[in-house]
């Protein structure tokens, strides 16, 4: 109800502030006898963790995961998770200049107004810093899905206008913006360092693919996978928007083209161009899912801009702190946290229609 | 669960099939003491019906609606609200041909595989016509939201590859498009009217605004309005994709741009250019909330296809049956509904934190 | 969250006043593929109809249910269930006087007091007519129960003082009292036809027992098969108390006596004397599950009585109306729907941890 | 649905084993800027923590609270709240005899059939130590309470066949048994050593009251107060029943008796004998909210039983560990907590329909 929690059977509950103690999840409805260690949440959260390149910001945090309930002598048990990081590299004083300003492009304004209090020590709940108790949560998503020949991938399909030109799911994890395009990886960097060294960022697209994911997954009416799927990707700070298969494209097309012709492929009934994503009806096709988010610029720059007072009167403002210059290398595994958990919950779901 | 609710405390429970007994839907959490007559909810199911024009499909539906609870004597008793439409015009005979194709670009594999059952009459649950459900209880989370204030409009922005060039709200209602651009009015209908007469469809993109959401409505984390709105528009059967604000256009935006200059206007913080969609960090800024829809092409064409039988033989199918050679002009008052039944739910959510 | 929905996979959502249009529900959650008519609902509709004996009000009700979704060619498809009962016989002008007039143990007060409007004709929402969607519900949930080969029975354990003696299942549906003991039928009769002569009713005990659940069905902490039995059986109208197995008397126990020794039977774990009503840490034992709930006398008695009028001036009032002099027959079906309800809902959730 | 939350707005997800790293919680739907510290929820848990008195267990747990997020600079933020309580003093050693024989009266047999796995030390999640979160989580609704002048107050109605003869509400937190009564204080005591000084232990009853309750709280049909409040407290380990008000009496009542007379005291409308326990249709009639829950003796025992080993086989068992002879006095502030969090709820609810 207050926005905490995500799922319905696979529930996930976040708490944690940018510089409070720490940050962490309960996750609920996990099935019992499923082999699980602190280092199957781990790798994850490297690859979400600060200061992990050049390309990122340089706050340094571990992120070391600790487990402190829901497993049993290296199983889950069937009860609640939960999951513990503490927070360590905070440099709060690098805020006391933000307690009356509300910076552009940012949540302080919109959380005085709601809450008439607000954190604003590195943006408090609003930070980008939440995302690791998603991550965390999507590792043992990953580890439900992993059992059903789910596998999901995300990687950083544009960053400002340098377009990856082609797909290969093995390079993404191999350079330090995610590029599924090797030949194109310098050219992001060098796209990022510009931004940075003006002071200021720029924006990208993520692009998530589902391979696996059997027919008939997902639910009718107002449960589709895509809704379900937005609604989790959209929850994401930074998300502007989000698109399936053919996306808004579609717009200009006719029926006959979008339809996509049937194929049939070793049993499976398939279609031409996957126009679709993936999904019909609401309901996994058989075929890959495969969805865009535009990721906005980071709204945190250091040059400086005009920014409203608590008073509303108009300031100048340069944004301290330690912040990413582009956000996609490191919104990459929070898109397949998210994706993960959606669709570890669908696999639940399901299992109650058999 | 199942997919049939949606909303937290304005909780919408739908139900009914395209050829069955009757549609309708079930509204819980609506207060108390709010004057509400068929009439009320009668004006948007309207907007919404078949036949309404020549570019919407001739099926004859009067969609009127009953209320069978929740008010006496003219007023809400904030128990649940029960709302009811017998279908009436279902020519099922026109489906036979259906009982084992699947029609490309539609539900009926996906549905087959998922519930190893499916109703094929005019695509049974699957069918848009689950979408006036939405629109009766959209018409109840609108007179809510007109005590707060806020209006929501929506408008066909494009059909095929023409767009309109202004936004006039006054123009929308007097055309049989929804468009807010007169002078776009006829391009689009030929547009539509050319892709009919080759038994072709055509897709297009809807937008939505709303008026007077005041600062400070929506919630943190995973319940970012973003992510509501998505979850309930991508929700729609036929929407492909969403995007706020700037949307897909912030990916090639530096952060000095899209940080988007703060403005004082009468007291009231806004921004230069509300590139941000009137949401940040989840929360509403208090500026318009605006956000545009891609809806593909209907499905449902009546030139030849290559389609797959169930025993994923491929076989050419001609879909009869009545459909609209474009979802945007209907679809209008659907995104407006399940906007205002996100809205209205925030407003009720919003009580409980003061 | 506005109280008219309950379960979570198996989920009901009720609507109808005893003097509105109709009645009914949807049950979201229904998997696909069983057979379900009318009939099957209808004979536990019969069982809590009014005017079906001497000692049932004498309101006229077929309470004849339509199914208008969610079945197609006799089998449920996996979409929401519609379930429409529409109301006849009802004397609205019997109601007139209560409009400015609360009902001493009746929610007359409590109503005006929550929502500021009260429909006054037959109780409006708080009227009992409202369990009849409940037992519709349950008799869907009894279709899915009865795969699993579970039973559930309920019976009058007690009206006033005159309790059964024996338990002999096979007697309940043969008397009008839904009395186990055969022996203490006339006497009950005559209690209720006591206190009916002098315009005054009485009150009971209900007993249900599950038979045939499996051990390891239930959850634990919040949601333990006592606690969600509980809220599910506590919801019912009149009811004022529940105890499981020993109950309330296990407060004078020890806990060498209230452990139960263990026995073991054709390979399975059971109890000496199920003290335990069959569930133990809220998760099935594998023994009958056995509770007992205290029914208050109806508040609706002809007998002069002093009230309270909404000016908070003292009157004297006789109610009008046809009412039930005591409501455990009729309360029957409405325990075992709701018994019924929780287990159908605990067999879905259980499904999803395999 | 995996049973680890509860609560609509204010809601709570708890998490720990009695023998893991540590016990806590998440809760969710905090209202902003209310002052809030760990010493305010230490008094709470220091009522209930072992080893605080000659009749509790003997196991040493500072049961020290950590707010981990959630709170700035001394107030709620409106974010979730996560609360953090280590475990120390477990002795894990004791248990070790327990792993492949279930306890009777516990529930090790049940977590077996439902998990297929099971921590056997202390019972694992099983564990009355759960309630620590519990306990945590209520006095943050009590706080909320406090802001509406409402109180709540339990204490030990009985212990065995010793019942309190008066109800003194100073004297509760000033004996050990938190009986109401203090001139049947010592023969609750030796009550409860007899039971313990031959290896046993005793039940008792817990009565509840809520003072300051305004008329109109609570919800109809599912979500009664009764049937919410039941839901809460039954899901407590070792309580077998629930009564308000009159409770099982009602059933020997006739309707004249049970209708309670109406008293109008201050210009508001109460009864002359409160027979309802402050509830009418589920809703809140302004009078003080009472019930009485029935707490089954500690099921782990000292002296010899016979108990199931895991191959069905029967065998003899002395429980091993830290016990408590009579659950009633530590479970008193769990019974509030329990209370507190619906009634917090339900207050959060209500705004909602204003």
């Amino acid at each position: 109800m207050a926005g905490n929690s995500f799922g319905e059977i696979f529930r996930v509950t976040t708490f944690g502030e940018s510089h409070g103690a720490a940050i962490g999840c309960i996750i609920d409805g996990v099935p019992p006898n499923i082999i699980l260690s602190e280092k199957d949440i781990q790798h994850d959260l490297d690859r979400r963790k600060p200061g992990q390149s050049e390309v990122t910001t340089s706050r340094q945090e571990t992120d070391a995961v600790e487990i402190l309930s829901g497993v049993f002598e290296g199983r889950t048990t069937g009860t609640s998770l939960a999951l513990l990081i503490r927070n360590k590299d905070h440099h709060s004083e690098d805020y006391e200049n933000l307690k009356d300003v509300f910076r552009p492009g940012h949540a302080d304004y919109t959380y005085a107004q709601k809450f008439g209090i607000r954190d604003y020590r590195g943006s408090g709940r609003a930070s980008g810093r939440e995302t690791a108790a998603r991550v965390a949560a999507g590792a043992v998503a990953k580890k439900i899905l992993s059992f059903e020949g789910v596998r999901i991938l995300a990687y950083t399909l544009a960053v400002g206008d340098v377009f990856a030109q082609s797909i290969d799911h093995s390079v993404i994890e191999q350079n330090i913006v995610r590029s599924p395009d090797l030949r194109k990886v310098q050219e992001m960097i060098t796209c990022i360092n510009e931004a940075r060294d003006l002071g200021d960022s720029v924006g990208g697209i993520v692009e998530a693919v589902v391979m696996g994911c059997p027919a008939g997954l997902g639910d009718p009416v107002f449960d589709k996978l895509e809704a379900r799927l937005s609604h989790a990707v959209m929850s994401i700070g930074a998300v502007k928007g989000i698109e399936f298969g053919a996306g808004f494209a579609v717009a200009q097309m006719r029926g006959s083209q979008s339809n996509d012709a049937p194929v049939v492929d070793k049993g499976h009934l398939k279609t031409k161009d996957n126009l679709s994503g993936g999904i019909l009806g609401g309901i996994a096709t058989g075929e890959d899912i495969c969805f865009r988010v535009a990721v906005k610029p980071t709204s945190s720059i250091a040059r400086s801009q005009v920014a409203a007072a608590k008073d509303l009167s108009l300031t100048s403002l340069e944004v301290k702190g330690r912040h990413d210059p582009c956000l996609c290398p490191r919104m990459v595994p929070v898109v397949e946290a998210m994706t993960a958990i959606v669709l570890a919950d669908a696999f639940l779901i399901q299992k109650t229609i058999r």
